[in-house]
């Protein structure tokens, strides 16, 4: 059976049901990289169009997700999933569920923090000048007392700590200390919600600031690492190590018998 | 203008120039799904078809991806690229750039390597039951010595090293510790694509024997980690800490201050 077809009722009904606005956003981006014949290219090209959110929303829809796929799902489906519902297909399609992986510092290893993993594939998905945005996002997650988000879904009163890294590992052992809780209980597992909705949340503010021409505030590294950066990293005497962690969370026992510049 | 067209031809479009057997698959995949309309939804569905890969094409990919976009980009397009050119579309549009983010550790942060951040993500993409593989890829990347690659257009003699972490600032720390050279030089770099090559291709040799449905082999943790980890993770008496990384990487100063028994 054939049925007649011309380009805009092809694009509508590979939009499916997104509607009108989606399918011109999709039509649109497709002419403007001359794609003619294949909708899904626009998949290709990053960054996608971008949605302004409401980071309170994103915040909730990344502990609901953190309870479905873990961290770095919770954080990256808000963000994106919050954009692309708003752009349909093909790009409501994204794989989703692929960013499981990255739960618990990725599959349970403890490295990166899953929800700022997430949250960095989303802006670097998202945004056109992403650098900023991820170096901001990591100070900000080293430096402030979190979960700053407490979802009304939440059952536990909320203990705040500040992680001084951006790895799972250190980030969960300063909560442990500072809550006198074990690594494996529900009030541990709810503070990993809680945290996945904060950053989702902080990484959608810089996304709408970014796009409204806004300056993005970054906190810098703190005084003591940058000591230490001074000798270990690019162009000092010793550049034995590539990185912008604090050196603090990890190294304390080392810098305490370490020579007093180097501290800061 | 208006042309005649029907479903077989519908999805020829799609597929574009990915032949006659990647459009088979595309249909096969979104009938067994249910899906009529709309030719992308196929992407949402993980894990995604697998194809067999040739381990060494997949290691030089990796190590010209490398030079591309960094680590993480490497290993996943190495990996995921290579199945998707055998799927067409939509598949083989995926947003691959968008893996840039995790380079050096995710923007230069120096958390999880971001070739093992990426083979991850690929494995998860790929692979029905992800998690022995990831397990398996960290094993191996923290206590083998790296890269066991060697491409052709590699310039420089190679220098392995034992990460012992699956972390870039220890992977790159210890290969300046073994070479004599500092962490930002030529040399650094290509290390870094050669061990680029080198994850992509484990990863790859794993999909292949899994799909082939041969026993996935892991190292296991070393012995004085378990000794750690039987009072530090779950159900030990501390119980602080939620990781399996090798905890001699970072806490060898505290280790040889520490009971003997926690040595292992």
């Amino acid at each position: 059976m054939e049925t007649k077809i011309n380009r805009r009722k092809l694009v509508a009904l590979l939009t499916g049901a997104a509607g009108v606005g989606a399918a011109a956003t999709v039509a649109a981006h497709a002419d403007q990289l001359g794609m003619k014949n294949d909708p899904a290219e626009v998949l290709q090209k990053v960054p996608w169009p971008y949605k302004p959110l409401d980071p309170e929303k994103t915040a909730q829809r990344g502990f609901d997700g953190y309870y479905k796929s873990e961290c770095m799902y919770g954080a990256f489906e808000a963000i994106v999933g919050s954009v692309v519902e708003q752009l349909g297909s093909p790009y409501k399609n994204f794989p989703f569920s692929m960013m499981k992986y990255g739960g618990g510092g990725v599959h349970g290893w403890a490295t990166v923090c899953g929800s700022v993993n997430g949250a960095s594939a989303a802006i670097q998905l998202l945004s056109p000048e992403p650098d900023a945005l991820i170096d901001s996002l990591f100070e900000w997650y080293e430096q402030t007392p979190l979960p700053d988000v407490h979802p009304a879904a939440a059952k536990f009163p909320q203990i705040r700590s500040v992680s001084g890294s951006p790895l799972c590992h250190q980030s969960i052992a300063h909560w442990t200390k500072v809550s006198g809780k074990p690594a494996y209980c529900p009030e541990r597992s709810e503070r990993c919600g809680c945290l996945t909705a904060s950053v989702a949340r902080y990484a959608a503010i810089m996304l709408n600031k970014q796009m409204a021409g806004k300056p993005i505030v970054a906190l810098g590294l703190p005084k003591r690492t940058r000591g230490c950066m001074s000798c270990h990293e690019k162009d000092g005497p010793v550049q034995d190590i590539r990185t912008k962690m604090e050196c603090g969370g990890c190294h304390a026992p080392e810098m305490s018998k370490h020579p007093p510049n180097s501290q800061g």
